[in-house]
C-alpha cells in the first residue's frame, strides 16, 4: 500500500493506493505486448503528435496537477511550476527529435561487388525494443517520474512503458498517468501505452517479466543494484540502464578560491542545498584550497537559507544517519551540524563538514558515497598534486566541476582526472540543473550509472529504447520508408558512407 | 597450456604455449592502462595511420599467416586468403571511420537563456573507454581473432585491448600479434596496446580486473553466459558484449519453392556446409513448404559436398553428440545422416534432417539451439498460419532469411516475426557471409548477443567502446578538437539541434 503523505505535516494526503497484485502487474504487461505493435507500427509524426498532444495536456493541469505534487512533496509551487514545464518541453523535444529523423540511424550501402568482401544491398535502421519498464525517482516528480525521460523517450522510441509509481508520491503518479492517458485517447493512441504500476513486488516482477526488453531506474544505489541484478540474472538478460548515486565532485583551484571566495561560497550554498539537498547532481565533494575562512563562509550562508521538508520519512531518517556517519569518520570537523529541526514534519538543517585531502584518502571509501540531503563536505588540499591525488579515489560520478581562472595551470589537469570519473564536467558553474537538450549527457562510470554507455537526459536518451536491424537486398516496397531508396520522409541518412541531411517534408 | 593441432591428421603444429599466469595476466593489463592515456589523447588521424599500418603489415605477412592459420584451423588457403584481406579490410573501413569523424557524435547546443529551463553551453562527445579485453573466437582465425572486428573497433576507438587467444589457433595468434605490435611501434604506438594471452583462467581474471572496462566475445553460449555473469557481477559491472548463438532460421514461400527448388536447394547446401557448418550465420533451421523431393534434393547435394575438417576436437565430438540429440527429438526424421567419417583428424559429414511444424512447436526447446556444424533442419508446413506459428517459438538470432516472390503475400507477414527475433533479415540470398559495412548488423536479441543494441560487425561496432561525455561552459582551449567552436577537424558536427555535414581536412 502507498500513502501520499504531507511532508511538511507528516499527515496523509488523500487515500491509501493498494499495491499491484501479481496478476494485476502481469496484466499490465501483457496489455503493453498487445500494443507495441501498433505502436512501432506508428510513423513518426504520428508518435509526434501524440508527445505534444501529452505535453499539453500536463500544461492544461498545471494548477492541479502542482497542488497535488507539493502536497505530496512539498517542493514548492514555484519548482514545480518549472519542473512541470521542464517535463512538457521534454516531452516536445522528443516529438522534434523523431520528426527530424536521424535518431534512427538510417544507413544505405548499395550493393557493390568490388568490395572486399562483396555485399549486396544493406540498409540499417533502429527499430523500437518493445514495452519497457520504468521505475520513478522520488525527487522530481514530475520530471523524472511518470511522463519523465525515460518515459518520454521511450514512447517517442516507440516502446510502450509501465512505470513503477514512486511511493512518496502515489496519488500524482496516478492523476499524471490519468491525464497521459486521456490525452493519448484523444490522440487515437490506445491508452495502455502509459501504466503505472504500485508496489515493491511490482516492481520486481517488472523487471523479471519475459515481455518486458528493458528497464530505466533512477534511486539509490542498493535499490538499482539489486534490480540489475534481477535483469541481468534473467534466462535472457535484459538492457537496466539505472541512475544510482553520484557524489559529484567540484574542484576549486587555488587561483579561482583568490579571485572569488565569496561568490563561489554562495554559489555552492545554493547548488548543495537547493530542493534540500535532494538532487541527483548535488555537490557532495569540495576540494578546495585549505581555507577555513572559506569553509566558514560556507556554513554561515547554508545556515541562512529556508530550507523545505525532505521528500519523504526515509530519506529524512537516512539524511540524519548519514550525516551523523560523516561526522564520525576519522579527521572529519564540522563546520555547521545540523541542529534539529522542530515540527511534526521532515524538517531538515544543513550540515558543512570539512576534511584534510591527507584524511580523505585514507577514508575515501566513506567519504565517497552519496548521502542525499543538504550536506556537503569540503576537503581541504595543499597543492595540486596532493588534489590530483584525492581526486583520483573519487569512482564514477554523473559530474565534476572546476572552477578555474582564465589560464589557470591546473585546469588541465583537474579537466584530466574528473573527466574519467564523469560525465558531465562543468565550468564555473554548479551541477545541479540539468538541461534538456540535445548535447546533454546525465550518467557516468558506476555507480552513477549502470551503462556507462547511455544517459538518462537528453536527446539521445532514445537510443535506449532502440536495436539495430539490417535488411539485406529487401524488395523496396517491404522496407520501412526510413530505409525505402526515395527517402520519402526526408530523414538524414549515411548512404555508402557519406552522410546526407534530411530534407524536411513538414 | 595451448597446443596447435593439424584439425587434419590430429598431430601437434608447433610448440605447446604455456597459458599466462595471474600475475602475467594482471601485468598485461597493467601495461595496456598504461599505455590508454597515451591512446586516448592521440588524434584520430594517428589512430587511423596506425591502423593502416596495422593492415599493411598482415597483408605483408599474407603467405606466412595463411600458412599457420590453415595448419592450426584447416580452412583452406583460400577461404583463409579472403579472411585475411577481409580482416585488413576491417581495419581500414575503422581508419575512415575515426578520420570521418561523425563516430564521436560531436553535439553543440549554444548557451540559450530562453530554453525551457535556460541552458549554458554544452558540447557532448564520445571518448574511449579504456583497456578492454576480447575473447576470440575459434572458426574466424583471422577476422575473430587476435585483429578481428573487436579489437580493430576497440584500438579505433581509442582503447587498448588483450586477447585472450583462442586456443584452437594458439599459433597464429602469437603470430598475428607479433606482426601487429612490429607495425605499432614502426608506426611509432606503444607495442602494449595490443596484447595477446593464453589459457582458460587468463580469460576470467581479464573480466574481473578492475582496469578493464568492457568485454569483447565471440564463442558458444555456455561459456559466454559464465562470462557475461562474471562481467555483471563486478562491484562495478562492465560491458559485456557476448556473440553467443544463432539459428538462423530460413523461410522459403510456397511460391519461392514452387518457382526454384532446385537453386534454393543448392543455396541452402552451399550455405549450411560452408566452412564445415562452422559459421556463426549457418542456416540451421528451414522452414519449408511440406515436400519430401525437396529435403531429398538437399540431402543428395550435401552428401557430394567434399567438406574439410572441423577446428578442434572439442567441437567436433559436440557436433556429433548434437546431431545424435537432434535425431532422437520426437517427430525428427533424419533425410541425411553423417556416416562415420575415416581418417585421423576432426573430419565430419553433413547431415539433414526434417520434422513437421507440429512437431517442431513440441519440440522447440531442443531445436532451437544451435548446433555447431554442417547439420540443418528442414521444418515443413502446411499453410502461412502453421508457419508463424513455428516461427514464433524461434528465440533471438543473428538472422533471418525469406525466399519469396515479387508480390509473394506471405512476405510481410513472415518479415513482421522475423524482424522482432532476428538483427538481420536476408532477402533470397542465404545467411553467410557477412560484409564489412557502415550499415552491417551483426546480433540480435538473446542468446545471438548479450547486448542487443550493439553490433560487433560494421562500421557501428565502435559505439561499444565509447562513452558520452559533456563539457559545460568549457573554455574552447581546454575542448578537445572535436567540440572546438572552429571545427577544425572538420567533423560532421549537430549545432544547435541542427546536423552540420563535415568538411575533410584531408
Amino acid at each position: 500500500m502507498s500513502q501520499g503523505i504531507d511532508p511538511r505535516t507528516a499527515e496523509p494526503v488523500g487515500d491509501p493506493i493498494p499495491d499491484h497484485t501479481a496478476d494485476e502487474v502481469n496484466a499490465c504487461v501483457d496489455r503493453a505486448a498487445e500494443v507495441a505493435g501498433w505502436l512501432a507500427a506508428t510513423s513518426n509524426s504520428t508518435r509526434a503528435a501524440m508527445l505534444r498532444a501529452v505535453a499539453s495536456a500536463i500544461r492544461d493541469n498545471e494548477t492541479d496537477l502542482v497542488a497535488l505534487a507539493d502536497a505530496e512533496t512539498a517542493l514548492g509551487e514555484q519548482r514545480l511550476v518549472g519542473e512541470l514545464a521542464r517535463t512538457a518541453a521534454q516531452l516536445d523535444l522528443f516529438a522534434g527529435v523523431i520528426e527530424e529523423g536521424a535518431f534512427c540511424e538510417a544507413t544505405i550501402d548499395h550493393a557493390d561487388p568490388a568490395a572486399v568482401p562483396p555485399h549486396g544491398d544493406l540498409r540499417r535502421m533502429l527499430v523500437p525494443l518493445g514495452p519497457v519498464a520504468v521505475f520513478a525517482a522520488s525527487n522530481f516528480p514530475f520530471a523524472f517520474s511518470v511522463l519523465g525521460g525515460d518515459t518520454a523517450s521511450a514512447l517517442a522510441a516507440g516502446c510502450p512503458v509501465v512505470v513503477k509509481a514512486h511511493p512518496s508520491h502515489p496519488g500524482l503518479s496516478n492523476r499524471v498517468a490519468k491525464v497521459a492517458r486521456e490525452a493519448l485517447a484523444q490522440a487515437g493512441a490506445p491508452t495502455d501505452l502509459l501504466q503505472v504500476v504500485h508496489g515493491y513486488e511490482a516492481g520486481r516482477i517488472l523487471v523479471t517479466h519475459p515481455a518486458i526488453t528493458a528497464v530505466g531506474f533512477t534511486g539509490s544505489v542498493k535499490g538499482g543494484r539489486a534490480l540489475f541484478d534481477l535483469a541481468s540474472g534473467r534466462d535472457d538478460p535484459i538492457p537496466f540502464y539505472g541512475e544510482l548515486g553520484s557524489i559529484n565532485p567540484v574542484v576549486i583551484t587555488q587561483a579561482a578560491l583568490a579571485q572569488r571566495s565569496d561568490q563561489i561560497a554562495a554559489g555552492l550554498v545554493g547548488s548543495f542545498t537547493l530542493g534540500t539537498g535532494q538532487f541527483c547532481t548535488k555537490p557532495g565533494l569540495i576540494f578546495a584550497p585549505d581555507d577555513q575562512a572559506f569553509a566558514e563562509a560556507v556554513a554561515e550562508k547554508a545556515q541562512a537559507v529556508d530550507l523545505g521538508p525532505m521528500l519523504d520519512a526515509r530519506i529524512h531518517s537516512a539524511y540524519q544517519e548519514g550525516v551523523e556517519a560523516l561526522c564520525k569518520v576519522p579527521g572529519v570537523a564540522p563546520v555547521l551540524t545540523p541542529e534539529a529541526a522542530s515540527g511534526p514534519g521532515y524538517h531538515a538543517r544543513p550540515a558543512v563538514l570539512t576534511v584534510s585531502a591527507k584524511d580523505f584518502r585514507a577514508n575515501a571509501r566513506a567519504l565517497t558515497e552519496e548521502c542525499f540531503g543538504p550536506v556537503t563536505v569540503i576537503v581541504s588540499y595543499q597543492d595540486t598534486a596532493e588534489l590530483t591525488g584525492a581526486l583520483s579515489e573519487i569512482a564514477g560520478s554523473l559530474t565534476g566541476t572546476i572552477h578555474a581562472e582564465p589560464g589557470d595551470p591546473a585546469a588541465a589537469e583537474v579537466l584530466d582526472v574528473l573527466r574519467k570519473r564523469a560525465g558531465r564536467i562543468i565550468f564555473n558553474g554548479w551541477p545541479t540543473g540539468v538541461a534538456v537538450t540535445w548535447s546533454q549527457h546525465h550518467g557516468g562510470p558506476w555507480p552513477a550509472t549502470t551503462s556507462v554507455l547511455h544517459t538518462s537526459v537528453g536527446a539521445t536518451a532514445i537510443r535506449r529504447w532502440l536495436r539495430p536491424v539490417t535488411y539485406q537486398d529487401a524488395p523496396d516496397e517491404l522496407l520501412p520508408q526510413e530505409l525505402q531508396e526515395a527517402n520519402p520522409l526526408g530523414i538524414p541518412r549515411r548512404v555508402d558512407g557519406v552522410l546526407q541531411p534530411g530534407s524536411p517534408q513538414r
